[in-house]
């Protein structure tokens, strides 16, 4: 699975701190204890309340590369500015992986951030919805996913940089709608071939249940069954990466030994 | 999902000391316990040792229906007589819900079982095997649920008593086989409508592995994505039972609550 670390995000009360007082600690602490977590991406949003969020991703950007050089960074914002600025970021900073976090299926934001994504080489999360608003059925995230990858053939963009995202639905307030999400995963699988990678914010599903944890990676391992292969997590919950792990060993995609758990993590921590 | 208590079996110490020494005690602490845990059958089995299975298989009958006097009984058993055994057993016991676990696909195994069923009343579990052995691929395991199906409408067994069983193996042993058992329960799924049960042994998939519940769980949680509704369980796992009932949650199987655990356990106690 790509796990892209959720943790280096203004909504964060210790990101926040760390972002208004210009403390480079704490975002420098998560950018290692995620990657050492099995991060393949640090996710990094300056947060809703952020009143220069295009300055304060380039900051974040710059702690991360303080600690870690080559730690791949997905840039987190609906903002057109902001994206730019924190892919400037990561380019002065030679950060070679990025991810564009992310695009939805408007004509003129497809084409800006697809646009960037050449330019940059980075990847992008492409939101299966449009201006007709959130999904509520499989063939609606089916049918802006394959405009989504048609778009981005005509950008020169491989497909293995495309992410596409059913959007993750609360389970308390949109019980019904995962069941859609899962057949959709599984029929964005045939889209093209090679097959597009598929993601989902997870920590959505489990949103103001008791049973947070448990429903999240729950959630994970169904998704991946489907064929769901990344996914923006809170990679320092161990249960969840394990339950991970072991979904993809038992599906194939690992190789088994008794130490399955440690071969994978000492694989991720190699980046 | 159809939990089958796996614990009163020869092949655990505490029960085969009881069955050696004629004490009920254990037996009967293991019926209270697994109910209480949200078992649907108590799968009784003599255990690979025993010498009168028979006698052993009535005993065991006997002492589940002094904890409760209403508890579902799965007689777990490969010898034809020791299935008779235990299903007389419960209907001298007035037992109303019995299960036979397990047939195997040979004509004559079949159509002995399926005569039992009949006479008894009782659901079967279905392995997809026959005389050709232990299958390799998904179109072996379908052609014989499909002809244990149709073998089961010419015994006018209805559908909902059969199990069928796509035999689960070890991860350490025969990791490739996983997939297939996966493919083969979805396309169970579409044998006939309304469609049979699928249960798999759960524990024979962690077995040998440093990760046992880890391993179980995970492939209960991808079995129930492809339409796995029973396994015979350690129903006392409580993280493993708490991730099937969250999987069905999640496909909307059951209706969501802040206490939708807490409200799943009340409901299987009621029993």
């Amino acid at each position: 699975m790509i796990a892209i670390g959720e943790r280096i995000n203004g909504m964060f009360t210790d990101i926040k701190r760390a972002i208004e007082e210009g403390d480079k600690e704490p975002v420098k602490k998560w950018a290692v204890r995620q990657i050492e977590a099995g991060a393949d991406y640090l996710d990094v949003n300056a947060g809703a309340a952020s009143k220069k969020p295009s300055e304060t991703i380039k900051w974040l950007v710059e702690c991360i590369k303080e600690a870690l050089p080559d730690a791949p960074i997905a840039i987190d914002s609906p903002r057109a500015e902001v994206m730019k600025a924190g892919l400037e970021a990561c380019r002065e900073n030679g950060i070679k992986k990025m991810l564009i976090n992310s695009t939805t299926g408007q004509r003129e934001k497809l084409e800006y951030n697809f646009g960037l994504a050449r330019e940059f080489g980075a990847a992008v999360i492409c939101l299966t919805m449009d201006q007709r608003g959130i999904p509520k059925d499989v063939d609606y995230r089916v049918e802006v996913a394959a405009t989504h990858v048609a778009t981005a053939m005509e950008y020169d963009i491989p497909v293995e940089n495309i992410f596409l995202d059913p959007i993750a639905m609360p389970v308390k307030h949109a019980q019904d709608q995962i069941k859609h999400i899962m057949e959709a995963i599984r029929q964005f699988t045939l889209i093209c071939s090679p097959q597009p990678h598929i993601v989902v914010g997870l920590s959505n599903v489990g949103q103001g249940t008791t049973q947070k944890e448990l429903v999240n990676r729950t959630f994970l391992v169904l998704g991946i069954m489907n064929g769901l292969d990344a996914a923006i997590v809170d990679v320092c919950d161990a249960e969840l990466m394990n339950a991970a792990i072991t979904a993809e060993l038992l599906l194939n995609k690992q190789v088994y030994s008794d130490d399955f758990i440690k071969a994978y993590m000492s694989r991720a921590r190699c980046i």
